[in-house]
Order: C-alpha cells, then sequence, then structure tokens
C-alpha cells in the first residue's frame, strides 16, 4: 500500500465520469448523477455508456477515453470483472482517483480477491488512488464545489464535522442524523473494502483540513492499528475525534467479523481509540449529540456546571445525568445569589440549579446568564428552556444566541419545544449556534462530552519506562530453545526464569526431580510450601491433582510426591515454592493482538476479575500514566488503596510490575499470552504465584 | 381527600368555562382559549373577565355566573387571593371540576396553604372536584370532543397512549417527543400540587378507559404511596403502566425535594413501581420510544430475536444493544436457511441476522418476514432498514406494514432515511403501525422493552409468609419500655431480644456486668467470644475500643473489661457473644419511608455494599419469590450461589431471615431502621453478629 497525503482528486475533484452510468432509475450508475445534480457539483459531470447519448440531459461518452476534458475522479459501478479493463482505461486518460462503488471482490472469496489485485496493480501503476471497492464514496459540502459522489440519500448543508465511516449504513445514519439536528457537516468518507485509500488516511487528510472543527469516526476493524494510533494521535493533537466501535458483546463481535472479517476485538479497539486520544461512545446517538456540542462549542476548563432553568422536572432529570457522568453542580456564590436577587422574580428559586421560573423573560434569562458567565466556579452552563405560550421566546433565545456567540463558557440547551410553532424561536438558537437537544439527559450528556474531551486533554500521557536492569539474553534463548523443541507452553521452570530475568517479583522456587531434592527444596524455601507437577503435558494441574498447597513438612511434602507419581509417572519433575496465603489477589495479563501490540490487562483476582469483570486495559507499551489509571479505574480500587483498616497494597510495585510485563512483551512479541494469575499482594511486596506464558 | 371514580367533567367536559380569560396575545388566560379553538373543542367555550366584549371572537361574561348554559369545567387563572371566591362562584353556578392553572399556594409557603385550604373546603362543599393549583390541565384527544384544557403548545394527534405526569415540564417532553415521533396519544394530564385530583386517580381513570393502550406516567413523589400501589397493582393487571422518576442521585434527588417537596427518594420510588408492576425507566426517550412500541406491537412470549438486515455495520450495533438488554439472538433453523437460500439473492448472508444486502427488493423482504414470522424459536423481528435510492423502498415498506398488521410477532424497524424524501414509504410504515426508529440502538432498546414487560407479567409475584412461631408479646413489651424510656436506639439486649423472638438466628450470646460474669458467659458461650460495652450513649463503639474481638480466654475477657472499665466508667453492662471469624458476609436491613411502608435492602457485606452498592431493595411486606429475586439481582451473586469450591451460603435460610425481618418492621412499624449488618453465613448456618434498631 502507497500512501500521498494529498487526497484532493478524490475529496476536490474538478471533474468527476461515472463508468457505468445508467438511464435506469433505480440503479447507482443513476443515482450518483442525480445526486451530483442535485447537490450542485461546481464541475463538469461525464457520464460513460456505450449505449445511451445522454443521462439526465448531460452527454453520455462511450468510453471514458472520448471524454475532451481533464477528469480527476471517477466511479466505476459496471459488474467486477470489468473493472479491471476500466482502471488501465482511467490511467491512460490521466484520472487520478477512481471510487470503485462495484461490490463482488475480496469479500467474496479468492476470485474477488484476485481482481482487486489486479486493479490495484494497474492502478498503481499509472499511480491512480482506489477508494473502495464495495463502498459508498465522498462528499465534500464546500460551497465552492459540492462534490456529493455518493449514492446515499442526505444532502447535508455545509458544516464543520467530517465523517469517516467503515460502515456505509452507519455513516449514512450519523449524517442523517446531523441532517436531523440541523447541522451541517464539512466531508464525508466511507470506503468499503479499503484497498487502498485507508480510514488513517482520511483521518490525516481531515486533520490537515482547515473546515473540519471536529471528525467523526466510525470503525469495527483496521488492517494496521499501529499505523492508525500513530495517525490518529497526531490529529487528536489538534482536533477533536469522535468515534464508535461496535462488537462490544461477544456476539456482535462475531456478526462484525462475519461481515467485515475484522482482526480487532471491541475491547482493543476502544483502547486503540484512548491510546490514540481519541473520545470513544458506545451510542451513535451519543455520538452524534456529543458532536454538535463539539462544532459550535468552546471546551470548558472543568467539570463544574451552573444550571439555568424555567421548569422544574427537567432540571432533576439533568442533575441526575450530569451527576451520572461525573459533573460537578456547586453552589452559587452569595455574590451571585445577591445580584440575582434584585433581577429575578419573586417565585424564583435563586441556587444551583437557578430557576427563573416559567414567566421569566428575556431579561430574567439575561441576567442569569450574565451573572452565569461570570461566576468563576462554573466552567459551562446548561439551560432548561421550555417555550411557554405567554412569554416573548424570541427574546429569550436572542438572549442565549448573544451569550453563546462569546464562546467564553460552553452552553447546551435542552430546548422543550414544538420547533414548527416556534419556529422563529428555533431559527434564533440555531444561528445562534446554540447546541439544542430534545430531552434533558441528551443536553446533559452532550455537556459532559466536552468535559470528557478537556479531562482527556488534560491527561498525562505518561512516559514508558525502559528497566536497565533485565536480562535480555536470557529470555532470547528460553524463547529459542522452546521454538526449537516446538512448545507453546512453557514449563513453570521457564516461566519462573523469564519473570525473574525481567525482574518480575516471583514467590521463591526450585525445581527439583527426586523426592529428596524436593524435601531439601522445601526446606531451603522454607514451609508451608507449595508443590506442582512441572509438565507441560499436564494442564489444568489443579483439576488433575498436580497442586498440592500447604504442605508444612517434610512427610506431607514425600505424600504429595508419591501421590502424583502415581498419577503422572516417576517421568515428572517438581516445581516447589512458597505457599502465600492470604493477601489481596492481583491478575496481570498481557495478550498479543493482531497487529496492536500486545492488550495489557490489571485487575483484582478471584471474584473481582471472574465475576465482576472489574479490569482494566491498555497497550502495549504501557506508560507509568496509564498503570497508575488502570489501577483508578477499577470499581474496586479502593480494595487496592485499602479498606477497613487493611492497608492495601503497594501500587509503586504493582505499576511497576505491569510496566516491567508490558516492557517483556514489547520486547518479546513472539509471546502470544502472558499471565500473572494470581499475584499476591501482602504488605509491601507483590508475588506471582502462578504464571503462565503461552508462543 | 374525597373520591369519585368518576373524572369525567374534568377529562370529557361538555362546556369550558375560563375565569382570567384575557384578550392580551402572552397570557396563560388567552393561551388556553386560543389552544382550546385551535384544537377544535366541540363544546362551547365561555371566556370571563368583567373587562372586556369578547376574545379571540368568543363573547365574554362579567361572571361565571352570567354564563347562560351549564358549565361542568371551569379554568382559574386569576391571581391566588382571588380563587377561593370563584371557586364559591363556581359551585352556585353548578360547575363540577376546576381546573386552577394559577400558581402561588401551598408551594409558597403558609399563606398560600390557607388560601389553597380555603379553596379546597369550598369545592368540597359544593361537591366540585379541583385539579391543580400551579398546574397545566389536561387533554382529550377524543375526535368526538377534543378538549384542550391547558396552556401547552403541543397538539397531538388521535392515540392510544395517555399520559400523566406531576411535572408540566416533563410532561410537555413526553408529549411532544410522541408528536414528532409520529405518533397519538389519548388523554394527557399535570396535575400540580394536586390538591384534590391524585395521580393514583387519574391512573385508575385511564385504566378503565378503553381507548388507551398504554399509560406513561412521570412523578417526583407521592402523598400516599400505598394508595399508588394498590391502584397501579390493578391498572398494571391490564394495561401495560410505563414511567419514570427522578432523583436518582443525591443531588437530584436533593433539587426534587426542592421544588416539589418529594417524600420519597428515588429508590424507594423504583421499588414502588416494580411492586405496582409498572415498567420504569431512567431516561425519557428510552420511555417515549418503548411506549411507541407499545402503542403498537403486540407483547412477545419470550427473548428470542430474529433480525433482518439490508445493512452490516447496523446490525452489529443492534445486536450488541439487544444482547446488552438480556435479549437472544439464536440461530437460522436449517429448515428455514435452506428455505432462504431458495429466495434470497446471491450475496445475502443466510444466518441470524440475515443480511439481505443493499440491493435487496420487496421480494427478498416478503420472503425473510414469511420465514421470521414462521421460525418458532424467534418470538420477535428486528428490521434494519436503510432506503438505497437504487430500491422501490415503497413495496418494501408495505411488505413489512402488511406483517406487522398481523400482529403474531412484534417488529421493530431501525428505518434509516431521509424522511422527508422518503415521504411516501414514511407514511407506509407509519399506516402500516410499525415502530420505527432513527437508530439501531433505540429500536433494540424499545423491543428489549416489550420483552422486559413479558417478563414482568410472567413472573411469580409470590407468597408473604405468615410466621407462627414468632412472640410478639415479647416485642411489643421491649418496644414499650423503650418508648417509655424514651429510647431511639436499642441496646444489644434489647435488639437481640427482638430478633430472637422472631426468631432471626444470633450468635449465642450472654449479657453480664461484672468482670467475673463476663468471663463465666464467655465460658458458658465457649471461647473465642466478643465483648461489647453496651450503652446507648456509646455510639459507633467499635472507634472509641468499645469492642474487643477474638478473645480467646479467661485473661483476655478480663484485660478488655478493665480496658472498657477505664474508658467508659464502672457503670457499663457487657454483652458477650460468640466470635464467628470467616464465613461470608451479608447484610439485612429495614429502612422506614414516609409512606411507603419499609424499604428492605439485601446484600453482601464488606466491600460489595460500601464500595461496590452491590445491594438489592423491595418494599415490606417481601414475598418468598421477592426475596429469592433480591438474592439472584446481586452483580455478587455467584458469590451467594458457590463460586470456586466454595458452597456459597444457605439461600433458604436467608431467604426466610428476609422475610422474618420484614414482617417483624411489618408488624411494628414504629421500628424506623433495622441492620442486621452484618451477618454471617458459614456452613449451612447465617447469624447474626452485629445489629441495630432505631425507634
Amino acid at each position: 500500500m502507497y500512501m500521498s497525503h494529498n487526497l484532493d482528486p478524490l475529496f476536490k475533484p474538478k471533474a468527476v465520469a461515472l463508468i457505468g452510468a445508467s438511464a435506469k432509475e433505480l440503479s447507482i450508475g443513476n443515482v450518483i448523477i442525480k445526486n451530483l445534480l442535485h447537490y450542485g457539483y461546481k464541475g463538469p459531470i461525464y457520464p460513460v455508456n456505450p449505449k445511451v447519448d445522454e443521462i439526465r440531459g448531460l452527454k453520455a461518452y462511450s468510453s471514458i477515453m472520448d471524454i475532451p476534458g481533464e477528469v480527476d475522479l471517477a466511479h466505476i459501478v459496471i459488474p467486477p470483472s470489468f473493472v479491471p479493463e476500466e482502471v488501465e482505461n482511467c490511467g491512460k486518460k490521466g484520472v487520478r482517483a477512481i471510487i470503485i462503488n462495484t461490490a463482488g471482490f475480496r469479500e467474496m472469496g479468492a476470485k474477488g480477491l484476485a481482481l482487486e489485485n489486479d486493479f490495484l496493480s494497474r492502478a498503481k501503476h499509472y499511480g491512480i488512488r482506489i477508494f473502495g471497492p464495495n463502498c459508498q464514496g465522498i462528499i465534500n459540502s464546500d460551497p465552492a464545489l459540492r462534490a456529493y459522489c455518493n449514492f446515499t440519500f442526505t444532502f447535508p448543508e455545509p458544516g464543520h464535522i467530517s465523517i469517516v465511516a467503515q460502515s456505509g449504513g452507519v455513516g449514512a445514519v450519523i449524517m442523517q442524523a446531523f441532517h436531523d439536528l440541523g447541522i451541517g457537516i464539512r466531508m464525508y468518507a466511507s470506503n468499503g473494502n479499503g484497498s487502498d485509500v485507508s480510514i488513517p488516511e482520511i483521518l490525516r487528510y481531515y486533520g490537515s483540513d482547515e473546515g473540519a472543527r471536529a471528525i467523526v469516526l466510525y470503525v469495527e476493524s483496521l488492517d494496521n492499528p499501529r499505523e492508525f494510533m500513530e495517525v490518529a494521535s497526531e490529529v487528536t493533537a489538534n482536533k477533536p475525534v469522535l468515534a464508535m466501535t461496535a462488537g462490544r458483546t461477544e456476539k456482535g463481535a462475531e456478526a462484525s467479523r462475519s461481515h467485515i472479517g475484522g482482526l480487532a476485538g471491541s475491547i482493543s479497539m476502544v483502547q486503540i481509540f484512548k491510546k490514540s486520544g481519541i473520545l470513544s461512545f458506545t451510542n451513535q446517538e451519543d455520538l452524534c449529540h456529543a458532536a454538535v456540542a463539539f462544532a459550535s462549542q468552546p471546551v470548558p476548563k472543568g467539570n463544574k456546571v451552573g444550571i439555568i432553568t424555567n421548569t422544574g422536572g427537567p432540571s432533576v432529570i439533568a442533575i441526575d445525568e450530569l451527576v451520572s457522568c461525573g459533573l460537578e453542580i456547586p453552589p452559587l456564590s452569595d455574590k451571585a445569589a445577591n445580584e440575582l436577587k434584585g433581577t429575578m422574580l419573586e417565585s424564583a428559586s435563586i441556587h444551583n440549579p437557578l430557576d427563573v421560573v416559567a414567566t421569566a423573560g428575556a431579561s430574567h434569562f439575561k441576567s442569569a446568564l450574565d451573572v452565569f458567565m461570570k461566576e468563576e466556579q462554573f466552567d459551562s452552563i446548561y439551560v432548561n428552556f421550555v417555550t411557554p405560550p405567554f412569554v416573548d421566546c424570541e427574546s429569550v433565545a436572542r438572549e442565549l444566541a448573544a451569550f453563546s456567540k462569546t464562546r467564553v463558557k460552553p452552553i447546551v440547551c435542552n430546548y422543550m419545544t414544538n420547533k414548527k410553532r416556534w419556529e422563529s424561536t428555533t431559527k434564533i438558537l440555531k444561528d445562534g449556534d446554540i447546541p439544542c437537544f430534545d430531552f434533558a439527559e441528551t443536553a446533559a450528556k452532550a455537556l459532559s462530552a466536552l468535559v470528557r474531551y478537556q479531562r482527556i486533554k488534560s491527561e498525562k500521557k505518561g512516559k514508558v519506562k525502559i528497566f536497565p536492569d533485565v536480562d535480555h539474553e536470557l529470555v532470547k534463548e528460553i524463547l529459542q530453545n522452546a521454538k526449537v523443541k516446538g512448545t507453546e507452553v512453557l514449563s513453570a521452570v521457564e516461566v519462573y526464569s523469564i519473570l525473574e530475568a525481567f525482574r518480575i517479583p516471583v514467590v521463591p522456587w526450585r525445581v527439583a526431580t527426586l523426592p529428596d531434592e524436593v524435601i531439601s527444596a522445601a526446606t531451603e524455601i522454607g514451609y508451608p510450601v507449595v508443590i506442582k507437577a512441572d509438565s507441560e503435558k499436564i494442564i489444568h494441574k489443579s483439576d488433575v491433582g498436580g497442586v498440592a498447597v500447604n504442605i508444612r513438612n517434610n512427610d506431607e511434602a514425600k505424600e504429595a510426591v508419591e501421590k502424583m507419581f502415581g498419577k503422572f509417572g516417576h517421568e515428572i519433575t517438581f516445581f516447589v515454592q512458597k505457599y502465600m496465603p492470604g493477601g489481596i489477589e492481583l491478575i496481570i495479563g498481557a495478550k498479543s493482538e493482531n497487529g496492536v501490540g500486545h492488550l495489557i490487562m490489571f485487575g483484582l483476582g478471584g471474584i473481582f476479575v471472574e465475576i465482576l469483570k472489574d479490569v482494566a486495559f491498555t497497550i502495549s507499551p504501557a506508560t507509568d500514566s496509564e498503570a497508575e489509571e488502570m489501577m483508578n479505574s477499577l470499581k474496586a480500587a479502593a480494595l487496592i488503596n485499602g479498606f477497613r483498616g487493611d492497608k492495601g497494597i503497594n501500587r509503586d510495585k504493582a505499576a511497576e510490575i505491569i510496566q516491567r510485563v508490558s516492557m517483556l512483551v514489547s520486547d518479546f512479541p513472539e509471546i502470544m499470552e502472558l499471565d500473572l494469575n494470581p499475584l499476591i499482594a501482602s504488605g509491601e511486596n507483590i508475588y506471582s504465584v502462578d504464571a503462565r506464558i503461552i508462543l
């Protein structure tokens, strides 16, 4: 795959040809022409169809070669087998980008893949960029261009949000939602199979487009997650990216894989978003609502909200939602309260929320907004505005619009009205760039997305610590040997040697073969001990009698060894380790995800991981801040920090182990899975007492 | 408060007078006339205003007494102090119901309350029902009546959902949402202060109205929760009631209390809903969407969904949401798959979800719907329908509509389109009564509400067990004595005696005063023991050294006693009990809620209750089924049932203790709070080891 940083021929075409243009109403080859015309595309449109003379009043050409003028962008909508030849023709014509809407390529198997490779190599030869195949296309709403190279049905107003969606269906839903919400978009792209022009590339293009204030992304899988993270991190440094993936349930992930062949599950994708500074959503509607706020409002300095309301119930609902999203609703300052006492109606309730009451007019809203804008402890303003038929609502709207225009603090509005009957009021709010929502909950969620973004921007990314005290050579040797032997599951000795080489603390251990050696090992370590049959052939050791815990003396040790000999034969070796009762169980894991690197997991062991699924993730390499955040983000974090007089765990040590594990799997990517389950945290110490490595 | 079961004069007025009618455009007295006229009210409208001759073309009267015809319903919108006199006049005129829109009564303090009591007693004298004050009013969309006795701004089409909202603001939002969703309503009521006509009464009225298929309720507080539960249980036996309350956060509850003087917190309200068979929501939008499904679709027989989609991404999102809501997506039967292989397009994906692909037309949808309706393991059908511009979408819509009309299985549709451009398709779906939603998530949530309702309807309510082996007399005596002494916090001896009287198992205990008595008590019980200083004066005993645990012998007992003498003086008595280390900690609590009865709580102790807030509630009296459900509903329920080889707890015993506690507080409602925290479950036994009762 080759990369050009300039997707202008695709997104800013000077002339568009359509190979496979059709006179038939219900056909893609007709709809695209219709859309280009309807949207008012500023360049020439060239239908290509050898069988007709004109389509929708436009002269049709027998071949792309016959078109008199230059063509920088061509659509291809003809059956798959004819596509490579037409790509060749496009090359001869000097076309610079092609949108292949036609489906039936790699998503249909080997034959399709061969066709895809065929047209890709021809395109490469001519330096043509391919968008698709099996895709919708692009839209550029720039009034100077108005390129609707797409077969969808929504004609967006120009705006400040650009959309890129791997699924055309979801892209269409998002675009239509913005349209219904009354806000415009800047550019749109849904690239289907993504055989050449990729999502990261589109993201970078949007990132450098000054017309886009925010980017909305829907993606189910990534061909190259690392490239994506790199590009996304660059883009999010300057511009908010709001994203969603699907497949957060097992069943959903399965469906995603079957229709799109996704590589990365939803956990990885969410972690990829997080690592890239992307704001992620689990719900299309929340995503769209948030984007509305991002398109028009500044980002608040913090999480403290002042609420102005002219109705009671919706303000209670708003508070519930705001607080649930982690926002704070501080009380009014005395100064502010005093000022408001002089300006509000008698029945007003002068607190935060400030209930100006339903009969409040423009002057009351103005005074309220004035005071709230000055209130230092308010970072943002939430307004409930129901339109009472006995109030001059247009004047109220004018006040709201005027304050919104100052862009000092973000304002969101739960605007409760009949938009058709209050059309002029609605228009004033829209022109004033006030994000308006139908429900208290949706307005609150949109505001909380702005706050969440502020939090992400202000968070430290942290540093990736390089531990110089590790023994790379030893690990390399162990892994090499395992590879030679064809081992997949490492033996306990191999695992513990690797952990020690990376200074990941393990309980004292010894290896022994004969019963006497077991006893001397146990004596050296000090009773009580655990004795394990150490063989890669014995899996689920504890289920089959391969583990004896709390062995307190020589006699017990002997008995345990004899039992295991009886079960597994005399060929086995023993792994003897210190028995650690009590303490807090932790679990640290690493799992290689195709193209992503390793997903690093941290959690409390036992019921917390197995029943409550209370675990935190990041992607390797884990920074120091990420290690800290993983600990903080657990629901049961209180146990880590100490609870009911217990001291909790040594956080620094836990963070260090997380980072050492991360370094180990980053340095040795052949490790597919590593599990320290459990580690026991007791006093200042944390020891791995059971561990597993799979290559 | 007197009750009449007939609210017809209010909801079906034959003539409406408006006392305080105004010629001023932006006034309530004008807006109500305007609304009645605009909505096409079928009866006569009588403006009352001594200063003008006509309002909006209607003859105005100086006084209600001057109106020539009969008046059954009057609005009063004049200032508070004039209201009682006008109520009197209404009585003389023979008015049967009055909507007092005017605010400024009990919500404004003592003077307002006096005015409210004044007009109420006059109304009672004349047998007039009062609606309000401080309220919006009612709407009846019946085409034969079209009564819009309300100052809001939404003019609903006739429909099958009736709304009652304590908050006018929230009521208006819900009504407008239905309007925007394209569905009608049957009746609407927002009764403000609710001084006479109450929410239960309105609920009962809606319940008996054959025109209402579902009822939507918003309520923040209840004057008489028991009456509400009784009425709501009657209504929900025949008709779904969908409800929401607010104040689920501390801050929200506080705001609710300040604007409405709510009695019941949100936990109680949700439990009240549950106990009454009401489907509860935490989000207005979810509630409205669910109501749309209830208004047109049958209730499914179970939770298994068949998905038909013509686009990929949205079906993944739908699956995520459906599965998250507890719905199942079973595979297609072989029979169904074979049938579909013959009818679907080549590129279709024949599974569940069935991807008919974007180019699918009416015949493909017809075949898919046909097969899915026959599939026995599908209880409902979810459809993703994006409108491709190259497909005859009207024909597809006609197929969907035809299948919806059969009402065999519920259908919901994520309808992805530009509704303005696809107007006729949209109309076909609407006329076909197909609930259409803009997002996969919202369609999935609406469907899951139907499934949730089915589950509620099929759940056993259970029985309230009466335990005949309890000693009421003893408890009565202890509580009597405490009352005489003026005690609020009962002593350990009192608490444990009460528990034993109700056969709630407690660890072995004795009371002692002298050191020697302590020792002989400990010896009788058997070491190890716990020794507590038993005085109501010492609160937070363990913090101040009033509790000594794990006392293993006479010496340690003596030492503990001496220490406490030193701290609290020689006047104290001691409470000696068996020390129970290990086991699973449980917590059972009861708390009296004004007018509700007792809220009964069950949970796992320690971190589960304190950090994870993993507790379940019900309202007394707890039935056997409710006790079981409380245990099942915990996130950490696996611990109760046994986890990792541990046996779990004796569930029958736990259920019995819950029910005994429930019976105790029901029989002795003077118990404000009872806490068994913790109980220790060990083997087959469960013992209370620490308990508290507050009167």
